[in-house]
């Protein structure tokens, strides 16, 4: 006899499904990173995630992996099947659908108008069972999808790296290093992980970084390069003068925001930063260049209640303290 | 057959003995808070520690509470028995040799110069077994007593009160409130643990404050109050101009600065602060008041490798990150 899968089970398998889909992330851009597990009494028979460029959609993946024994499983995906069908491949409702699994469990409704629902409801017009769960993580990690896709925008990540008293660089503006090695490198990692990064006028010009991917093997994971300014960009850098333009960051769905303080600070007045990464030193520095510019604000009140802290790890000496908008 | 003590639990009985000791400050003042285990067998059979006024002594408490049970049993004590008689009572170590234990475990040397190995050499004379086991957290509950007597300064405990970014007010001065309910309830804990609270001159001058602990049953623990200025103190307080200068807090184990940006800053130049005690509110507010005056800092580099991270725990949605100095 098979056990039924309990909700407990679907939750455990829709966070695999989330889980697999970070493989994806960010080269199946411009489309979502999407993950997809089939299970059987229990147990994984195959798993797929999103390929670099957007195809094969994770579904596929996994359904070219378990053959015939998707016939009867259970398939978690951590997106609503797509619905349109492309030059690059059938539309996965389909693909899900002839595979004749005994039932499909979503983790997240799909925005796209080309599939918003349609997908869901094709499976269960062709009889299989499709139960929608919606899922903290898997909402999560398609965070930069639905964003552009709702809103159209990004998911923001603003970063700094900081003194214990929020500095980062002295007066004298040297800035190399607060933080160590470990904190340096997950910090590349991030990099690593984000479609776009994006830098103000003002560091651009002092400290022409070059925003790169520095870990071995990743190198070709460097994200697109952006800088705010009302100027123009130098080559390979893309201009933007007003984020909150619709579109301003055209089909980007993660962005990485790395200072300096003016445009830490447009980005939070703007309410536009989804995500804090605090990269902190055990160091104390006294009066130098302060990680944010000017927020305009009067009192503290409008300060509260908009930071929770979702993960605190040690990097080394540092603490990377990760903060999530409440919205 | 009575098991052998092995050094795992000599040093877990220590450990005890320095928790117990806690108990007593800071109202053990002018004397050390000590705290004395006897143990027979594997089992407590007395505990004790310093009493307010400082007498009786930790060891006079449990020995009391033992009675004959002490005799050949193990006593374990945070600090080494006094070779001093006073008019308030026995030296400790005439006290512990006639309750004729069967060994005495030392947690620290007394670098008073009335004990300093006298107090064990007393006990060895009387034909007891005595281990000097240096041990970490006995030290460190004795900080306060073994700097005022080896270096004639007390332990500093430096507070701040921040925002994520480093700021201890906004511009125009707010500051009530960055942290919340808990976080203001655990650093009136922590006053009631020092004999001693300090401000700069500016916070005297700005916000008058009470500086007292406004905790229910522990109002009468509210430590004496130091300003640091180079004029004079209002009634009701002490005025210090040169932290450096030997004796400048009398008998204080126990200083607790609570800033503001030059108090602190006058501190760390110095290097005469201990222990961080960091409240962080999940809060961003943009150039302020900075906690930190200037440290004269021209390089990073020796702003590195000072400060150790030992405690972190949320306070409601605060943290509380407790750094201390690398000596
Ligand atoms: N330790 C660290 O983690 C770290 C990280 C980054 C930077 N830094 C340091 O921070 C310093 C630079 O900081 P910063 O605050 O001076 O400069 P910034 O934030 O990098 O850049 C400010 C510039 O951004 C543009 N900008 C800001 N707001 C804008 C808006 N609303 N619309 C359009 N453009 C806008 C303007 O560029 P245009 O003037 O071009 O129009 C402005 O001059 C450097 O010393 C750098 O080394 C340190
Ligand atoms: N949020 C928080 O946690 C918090 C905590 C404390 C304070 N604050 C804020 O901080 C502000 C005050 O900070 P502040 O930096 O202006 O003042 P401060 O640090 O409280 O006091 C500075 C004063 O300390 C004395 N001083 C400093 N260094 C000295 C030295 N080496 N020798 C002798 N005296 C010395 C001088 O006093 P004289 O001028 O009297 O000689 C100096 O004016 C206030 O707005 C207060 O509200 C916030």
């Amino acid at each position: 006899m098979t056990a039924l899968p309990s909700p407990t089970d679907d939750h455990r398998w829709l966070a695999m499904a989330a889980a697999l889909s970070a493989r994806g992330r960010p080269l199946s851009a411009p489309n979502p990173a999407v993950g997809c597990v089939i299970v059987r009494e229990n147990r994984v028979v195959a798993r797929g995630w999103t390929q670099p460029g957007g195809r094969p959609h994770a579904e596929a993946m996994a359904l070219a992996s378990a053959g015939p024994a998707a016939c009867g499983a259970t398939i978690y995906v951590s997106l609503e099947p797509c619905a349109h069908a492309s030059t690059r491949g059938p539309a996965c409702a389909d693909l899900v659908a002839a595979a004749a699994p005994a039932r499909v469990v979503v983790g997240c409704y799909d925005p796209d108008p080309r599939t918003a629902g349609a997908g869901i409801a094709r499976l269960r017009a062709a009889g299989i069972a499709v139960d929608l769960v919606p899922h903290a993580t898997c909402a999560q990690a398609l965070a930069g999808f639905l964003l552009r896709t709702q809103e159209g925008r990004p998911h923001v990540t603003l970063k700094l790296a900081l003194s214990l008293d929020g500095m980062i660089a002295l007066a004298n503006g040297q800035s190399q290093w607060i933080t160590g090695p470990q904190a340096r490198a997950h910090c590349h990692a991030e990099r690593a992980r984000a479609d776009a990064i994006l830098v103000g006028g003002g560091t651009l010009r002092a400290d022409a970084p070059r925003l790169d991917v520095r870990l071995p093997g990743l190198e070709a994971r460097s994200p697109a390069r952006w800088v705010l300014t009302r100027g123009a960009a130098p080559e390979g850098w893309q201009a933007v003068a007003d984020i909150t333009a619709p579109g301003a960051f055209g089909q980007t769905q993660w962005l990485f925001v790395e200072g300096g303080a003016g445009a830490a600070a447009t980005f939070l007045r703007a309410d536009r930063v989804d995500r804090l990464l605090l990269y902190r030193a055990p160091i104390l520095l006294g009066p130098g260049l302060a990680a944010v510019g000017d927020l305009g604000l009067e009192t503290l009140a409008p300060a509260h209640g908009r930071w929770a802290l979702v993960e605190e790890r040690q990097l080394g000496s540092d603490t990377l303290s990760v903060y999530d908008r409440h919205r």
